[in-house]
């Protein structure tokens, strides 16, 4: 039954997709996918995670506020900014970013999450700039040691772990909580439960009375939706950890800056081939893959794709403004 | 003769032009004409300037280095750089610029006139960044007090004057030096000149020979073309003295943040109204003028341009990947 439900909402999910009405609860939104470079049509590493009504920004490559205004997003939306590592890709969007902010006049607080350096370089230039930053910025340093809690929010816990790069970099986990069974009505008037006992059902407990059994719990509730995971790996070698910190992982975002070509070649040294990436996400036993960080040198990523897939059939590459629904992995819009 | 031959130079131009074939010694392309926050359609401060084979970059607001790419500008023919201010829409593009040409292997000497605090705040970047900048950087300090000559080519001379900003701010003007004129090839024959008599003649000396004067330059030599000049004025408010530092320059750019409507109010204190930005085209007797620096205020630039040409007929409003040529003020491809 439970495995069936999800099916059926899977499905459900897909019919509407097709009508352009899709939501999903979780999803991510790609504004960057080039490596270090960018080109004309092509923005450095730069993400945004939507989980309910919260915002998550993923490294902060230059132009990414431009990205955020065309792809509608409010930036006073935008609550935790989580940066991998500090080389430049990844971060020199952050100066235009809380410019914006400051001029837009914010008052709403900003969490970073970042190597404790990143908080040295950005108080430095605001006070070079004049103002400083008049809202609250509250910076958080990553150990980059172990895997780590570094969030918690009321439906989410979001998990830092360390890459393999030249520098020292972080993964982060998404990882949705145990969600509150849906209690049946016709339960509630069968059993004339109370609130107490309502309560203990949507927990997932069977229920008694004067420690007797009266019912069942999958009597009282409908089957507990699954909890959904998000993984952003970038930028990493294969690391064979990077699947254990991540094990059945939904949807995990891997770089894939070459292709096999590049296997052994002292520039790929501290990123990884499209195969690379195919393995750890088959390591992990996650269901999707999107690959991205792409290097300049393909002109097409078709072939990166190709070689990912032949490892890992759900994978797709990474594609800007577009949404993906953590739980199918599918493109929305 | 002179005038009318200048008339000839431009109507020939206009009509190349009509062909798409125009070819300009000396051209801005506008990278962005946003103030300070971008939006999705616009990018912020930064031009191109190309004198013959020169390339000069004034100001390099975030993406320029994307703006760069998709107007098919080669890094490695920038040769300087000229910041106008440290208000971030004007120099934040630098650190992803800087690190690109790193990435790339740029060995060419890079010079940067801007305020003295900006070399520390690149340095203080790219030390973090672990690498430093592997080609040399030359940074010239501003002093933001009078008009100066602040660079000569062989060709041009490039000057810093002050304008009137919250901070220390210059606007640049790039004028031609005086051209050699074009000998006559029938002069050559009719007086036999030699190899310093016509020298002499193209310096605008007339023919003498035995202390008596054989022919007038005029006779000798075909008219001395015209020199051009440029100005770039952003950001700054009203200030009676630019009209005088940029006297008789052909193509002005002026920043005109907003309109009439926020004349006296206390956010546009410090920038222009497209009036005012005519109003210091007309008293410095430009013969052209771009508007630019736009607010995201204005969903339509036309109010600003009509405002602005009610003063000084010759105005346009500046379009990002436009190129426009400073001798005529024309748009070109």
């Amino acid at each position: 039954v439970y495995a069936f439900s999800l099916q059926l909402t899977k499905l459900a999910k897909i019919i509407v997709n097709t009508n352009n009405f899709m939501k999903s609860d979780f999803s991510v939104r790609i504004l960057g996918r080039s490596s270090a470079i960018p080109t004309q049509h092509s923005f450095p590493s730069s993400q945004f995670i939507t989980h309910y009504n919260t915002g998550f920004l993923v490294d902060c490559g230059e132009a990414c506020q431009i990205q955020i205004r065309r792809n509608g997003i409010s930036m006073n939306h935008i609550r935790h900014i989580f940066i991998s590592h500090l080389h430049g890709d990844h971060y020199f969007g952050l100066f235009g970013l809380l410019s914006s902010m400051n001029l837009l006049g914010r008052k709403r607080a900003l969490h970073i999450y970042a190597h404790p350096k990143l908080e040295h370089i950005l108080r430095f230039i605001f006070v070079q700039n004049g103002d400083g930053i008049k809202f609250p910025l509250i910076f958080h340093a990553l150990s980059h040691e172990n895997k780590q809690l570094i969030l918690e929010t009321k439906r989410l816990n979001v998990y830092a772990f360390p890459l393999r790069h030249r520098i020292p970099t972080c993964g982060f986990l998404f990882l949705e909580k145990p969600k509150m069974r849906n209690i049946r009505p016709d339960a509630i008037e069968k059993y004339e439960l109370n609130h107490l006992e309502i309560r203990r059902a949507k927990m997932g407990k069977d229920l008694f009375r004067d420690g007797e059994k009266l019912a069942e719990n999958v009597e009282l509730c409908y089957p507990q939706e699954a909890c959904f995971s998000y993984a952003y790996c970038s930028d990493t070698s294969y690391d064979s950890k990077t699947a254990e910190y991540v094990k059945n992982v939904d949807l995990m975002y891997h770089e894939a800056t070459f292709a096999k070509d590049m296997l052994h070649k002292e520039e790929a040294k501290y990123h990884s081939t499209a195969g690379e990436a195919a393995r750890v996400a088959s390591e992990a036993n996650a269901k999707n893959l999107i690959i991205g960080h792409f290097s300049t040198r393909y002109q097409s990523i078709q072939p990166l794709l190709d070689e990912a897939r032949a490892i890992f059939p759900n994978t797709v590459a990474a594609q800007e403004n577009f949404l993906y629904d953590v739980s199918t992995g599918l493109k929305m819009e």
